[in-house]
């Protein structure tokens, strides 16, 4: 878990959402059980939730509908990543590890239906039409995004306007909804629930950027999967695209998308390492992290908004 | 389509809502459009929309708010016919067939995520906290329904009990959410409401009951599926469980599987054509329809009360 200071005032209440998501484990049939217990007792950062609580805390905050909705947030999150471990085996699109695999293509399907249905219930305690819609629409947002990754693998005609609209709608959005979320539910003047969804968006996108970085320079452990896994799907991200747009010809990655060996990955990997498309990529996240804080200039100085401000430096800096 | 005179007094209603699922396929993004045609324009009976009508009738009969549910509806069944598309292909647990699949797996579980989101979406435009929350449970009990079939595969150890719970929770609760969804939002008295979801439930067991015996008897080219093609994914259902419990020894549907030769099933298939057992199983069906009359007893007798009492007759009689 992490350091105390990094949720500030809404650290104590953190553990809340960390007891209802414990309570969803709690089910009678104990192979659904034994699923939600791997997938929901990780040791996540609870960042998303985090978000919609110091969110809250501008308006009424009310526990009663906060920690629900939090909880929610989180489910929606996980239940995206049961759904992303789905795999074409037999697809050379799509050449996933499978190394990491705990479950049957099948029940990895149910056990994510089974989530957004829990987090769908979980919203709706909140008795707000308005969040429920919502929550409809951040999903069909990352749906939709994840489906255009999809379509888009292997080929490297993308460009990085591309790339933005796609993590806004796998990543971002659902960060913009938890903090719009939040200052909804506690009932917030509306130029507030836009600051904080303006936020929660650029938080999102500086989030996502620094992951893809990750990929590349990250430690294999820490990280719980290979260096280079995006490219390995035929994923473009921030970092090899700004490689590709930089070094057009007899490129790596570009051999690598052709002729698929380990031998091309690495060569990829090793230049994006050397080269000045890591400085860049952090510099477009650092972008997005200042138009965060920007966001937050309408809000009052409380200590939530001093712990939104840290976060949107904190993100950049991590490591994991 | 089906013949005028099946859903009665809504079938003209039933063009509103065919119209929003059509204009829930116009997306900005081609992809994504073209695989909605593919899995919205369907022939399908649209069953579960005619209940949600046929149940807002003794009520206040909003049709702003019963076709958006009964779409809803309608959507929440066909994404998990995609999602339940998603194979194992080196996986011999469920060695079913890939002939039919048109999507990559990780394709069919983003489309079934948006379509369920989209379904969402739809149950919120009610505005009705409790009709929203009776479909987050409904999509919970479906996934649970649809994990214990995955994990009691290839296991001939179950019993009818077991057969009937798991066709509950599959088949029978999206029913009974579809008529009692109707009631609620046509501001029905909870006897009638009560009255729509015992309809709803038994009607849907007696359904799936028969859908299951069609497995065996069924026209290759009518149903759209091999025969015997629940046998193949190691799927237990009422014909076989009935056939094992009266051959208990050297049966063929044991030797199919502890051996998954082609001979095995074929055998399984043509014994359980030739035995009694699949008038067992429509006695069993009938049954069922017989408590979904029953529970109608309470409403006024209308042309849908009609309708709803011709459909539990129809459901055992249909040959697809």
């Amino acid at each position: 878990m992490v350091a105390a200071k990094l949720y500030g005032p809404v650290q104590q209440d953190l553990a809340l959402v960390e007891e209802l998501m414990a309570s969803l484990r709690q089910v009678d049939y104990p192979p659904l059980a034994h699923m939600l217990d791997i997938v929901l007792s990780g040791s996540g950062k609870r960042l998303r939730p985090a978000l919609v609580l110091l969110s809250g805390t501008f308006g009424d905050y009310r526990l009663d509908l906060l920690v629900p909705l939090a909880a929610s947030v989180e489910l929606l999150h996980t239940a995206t990543l049961v759904h992303d471990d789905v795999i074409d085996s037999a697809d050379t699109r799509r050449g996933r590890p499978t190394v990491n695999s705990v479950f049957h293509n099948s029940t990895s399907v149910m056990l994510g239906d089974y989530m957004f249905a829990h987090a769908a219930e979980l919203v709706a305690r909140t008795g707000n039409i308005r969040v429920i819609r919502l929550f409809a629409h951040t999903l069909m947002v990352m749906a939709r995004g994840e489906i255009t990754q999809d379509m888009s693998a292997y080929d490297s005609r993308q460009d990085v306007q591309e790339y933005l609209h796609r993590i806004a709608g796998k990543t971002a959005s659902l960060f913009a909804t938890a903090c719009e979320g939040g200052a909804i539910v506690a009932g917030e003047p509306e130029e507030w629930v836009l600051a904080l969804r303006d936020y929660g968006y650029n938080l999102g996108m500086a989030f996502q950027i620094v992951d893809d970085i990750l990929d590349f320079t990250g430690d294999e452990a820490e990280m719980g999967k290979p260096v280079g896994s995006d490219l390995m799907q035929g994923t473009l991200t921030l970092p090899s695209l700004l490689l590709l747009q930089r070094y057009p010809d007899d490129n790596p990655v570009q051999r690598f998308f052709h002729e698929r060996t380990q031998e091309h990955l690495q060569q990829a990997v090793l230049m994006v390492r050397d080269s000045e498309v890591l400085d860049e990529s952090y510099a477009i996240a650092r972008q997005f992290s200042r138009r965060a804080l920007e966001a937050l200039d309408v809000l009052p100085g409380t200590e939530a908004r001093q712990t939104l401000e840290y976060l949107a430096e904190y993100i950049l800096e991590r490591r994991s």
